[in-house]
């Protein structure tokens, strides 16, 4: 790129809204943070000082202290809602391999247990492989074919989608159910292809349910290079014996916490705007992506308010989610307090999709507030925000969603999400500070707007 | 993230243009692209197997050898424009330090020569330091205070600027012209804080470009971190020396090509459509960002097309420029044969702002092209590309401009762009596949309306 290319940008922006005054305010929430945001400097103690912070770990408790003393720098009250959450530990790490092909010998292959997984202990697991596609598939095959397996799903997430979440959407069931799909038929254990579009050396965890009164099979996530190659192999030689060993435990539910931050309103406290995202992570990640990005985005919004000298009309909420991974436990606590409290919220948001470069917003909610929201639209688009059309929301918050609480998703760029997701990739080097600023400002600007014009 | 979440992406698309028959044509040429791809692949030969590849150097050489070799695969011919390119060359590694600090000692600092720079040889540069932020602050301080000392421009890029490439406009005349003025008030070398958004390690290098008939001063990028410290090392003790020594030179003029591969057009044989990027590079980077992205993505047009089974109309070009970074002299040569052998060009397509995920397109043209080519916005938003707002083309087919060919550009996302740009961390590893596919699928789609239209 050369010297003399200057484009005009953000001057196109259609006045459909009054608001010069918004236009300004919004300028300030996006200068102030991409000149003195703490956004990155937030991620980067909670991802490279605290680490990966699976629910009930030592970890995600330090998480919980770390977001509890950050937070009461820039907020009016910090408070913790306890919450009783699952604690899988993975234990020693896990091997898996061919072991008799007559033609490469032992293959090593690069797999992790599946999240809330049983695990094999130390006999392991050894079976002739079926590789299957489709849970139709499996039930063509039948117990016949199956008894006494493993079976393998290798259905490749679809690439040709362009939301890379709707080729995920398309391809977890796999994961999520497939282990007990395959125990109907009497399978011994189950090998799933890693969530992921490339050739990639490393295997994606993530959770797993178990269907009630079926027996549970140990499972794991093989890497998408060695689900080809296992593939291969299986082309060239039915007989193959493939072994895997895991030793990954489910301990009794751990005391763990949301985290919850206030700047009271000023005209009308007693109506909540909630901005988050979860503090958990896997065991294998930093959780940098996923979802540290989120977490330090949803408290930012409270810091540039104070920045800016911003005093919201309504409570301004930033909530940290304990156990979105593997459990929800938190989402689910802080809906039904909410509920228990006769709390009003009058919005939540949420950011777990990646800290990447602003998008928009999705939205579950009723026409008249969605057409409120996309009237803004005008103000965010010199900031690359256009995609305002598509539903979404966010886990954490979905509990809300049945007490009418409009539903709103930070929509960032989905491109390079699954390249990192539930895997040791997922570290502070894979996000642009610049992108985890405008997502933090974007939410800001957000907020204000609710704060100001209500929903 | 977690498993429910599936949005419904690419459906809101209005029909402002009658197309199914586009709208299919344009789903093939992702789809084929997202699944079969091989812009990637190239991109991974280029920069890892060949590298960095500054005009006149071996390495610049082979990727011409290189692009001629691909590109016979997918294309009806492929012939060199010979052009004679500048050659300058770093020689060995620069030194740049603070020699004499009282608090500090010798300083280290990460630097490297601008450019075109002559060089200190082994003698290098020892003086104090004037530190200013603009060309006025330097006529304001005059030669009674510059003469016999080392100019510092410490302007930082505006990091306010949601396009980063504005942000680049607004400082990069230091580092072009900064030499230049430094040395009209008896300056002895110049320091230019490198173009960079973030606190860096690293230098960034670039071009300058000298007055005509000013003395040529030896001058040198420091890495942004550097930069801010030495700044502070000057505000606690004034009379510090800086040490530095370069050993770049420019060498006689050397013979290169532009690389062009042609698909014939069935019914306009000669209107042409370009579309290219520059093939060569900065010497510290692989220059996957700039420009390998961008020869690939172009290269990727023509083999898209043989791949799908379209046959264009007209003729279209993919053209790999050489010597984009420091003389232009490919686009010029182009431009010039263009006009000598009365071709008629309707199009020409630069992609030169980074393999990132694409935004749209910017356009000099006139207003009824550039109505036109908005008009196919719906046909371009459900793979995430609105942004057709903006002036804008690329350094090499500006030449083309004055024959009256319309300019685009393709826009991708800029925020990470200046994390990498004309540095050693421009590697394969910082390009997303996807984000490269999708910019490689955008420009075949636009040429695809281009040649099926006309402009």
């Amino acid at each position: 790129m050369r010297v003399f290319l200057v484009l005009l940008f953000g001057m196109g922006c259609i006045p459909a809204f009054s608001q010069s005054a918004d236009e300004s305010a919004i300028r300030q929430i996006y200068s102030e943070e991409l000149s003195r945001g703490r956004s990155y400097q937030m991620l980067e103690y909670l991802t490279t000082e605290i680490g990966a912070r699976l629910s009930g770990s030592p970890s995600a408790a330090a998480a919980v202290e770390w977001g509890r003393h950050e937070m009461q720098n820039f907020s009016d009250s910090v408070f913790l809602q306890p919450v009783m959450v699952p604690h899988w530990i993975r234990g020693q790490k896990e091997v898996g391999r061919v072991i008799n092909s007559k033609k490469r010998g032992v293959v090593e292959m690069n797999v992790c247990a599946l999240g809330m997984s049983v695990g094999t202990g130390p006999a392991g697991v050894t079976g002739n492989i079926v590789e299957v596609k489709t849970f139709d598939e499996l039930k063509q095959l039948g117990e016949k074919h199956i008894k006494g397996k493993i079976v393998f799903f290798n259905r490749p997430m679809d690439p040709t989608k362009i939301n890379t979440f709707e080729a995920y959407g398309g391809a977890v069931e796999q994961r999520a159910l497939g282990p007990s799909e395959a125990a109907k038929y009497g399978a011994t254990g189950v090998i799933v292809r890693s969530m992921g579009l490339n050739q990639e050396d490393y295997p994606h965890t993530g959770g797993l349910r178990y269907t009630l009164n079926i027996p549970k099979l140990p499972a794991i996530a093989i890497s998408t290079k060695h689900a080809d190659l296992l593939s291969k192999i299986l082309k060239e030689e039915k007989d193959i014996q493939f072994y895997f060993e895991t030793h990954c435990e489910t301990l009794p539910d751990a005391p763990s916490f949301n985290v919850v931050a206030e700047i009271k309103g000023t005209e009308f406290p007693n109506e909540i705007i909630v901005v988050g995202g979860h503090l958990d992570s896997w065991d294998l990640a930093q959780g940098a992506h996923d979802d540290g990005a989120g977490c330090v985005q949803s408290m930012e919004v409270l810091r540039l308010f104070k920045a800016i000298g911003y005093k919201p009309k309504r409570t301004i909420r930033a909530v940290l989610f304990m156990n979105e991974e593997n459990g929800l436990r938190g989402g689910l606590e802080y809906a039904r307090l909410a509920e228990l409290k006769k709390e009003k919220h009058i919005a939540a948001i949420e950011s777990d999709d990646g800290g990447f470069t602003p998008r928009g917003f999705t939205m579950t909610a009723t026409e008249p507030v969605r057409t409120k929201i996309k009237s803004w639209k005008p103000l965010f688009e010199p900031y690359g925000l256009s995609d305002f059309s598509n539903e979404g929301g966010g886990a954490d918050i979905g509990p809300l969603q049945p007490q009418g609480v409009p539903i709103i998703g930070f929509l960032p760029d989905s491109q390079r999400y699954f390249d990192y997701h539930h895997t040791k990739e997922d570290t502070l080097d894979k996000v642009s500070k610049r992108e985890l600023e405008l997502g933090a400002a974007s939410m800001a600007a957000l907020v204000y707007l609710i704060d100001k014009y209500g929903l």
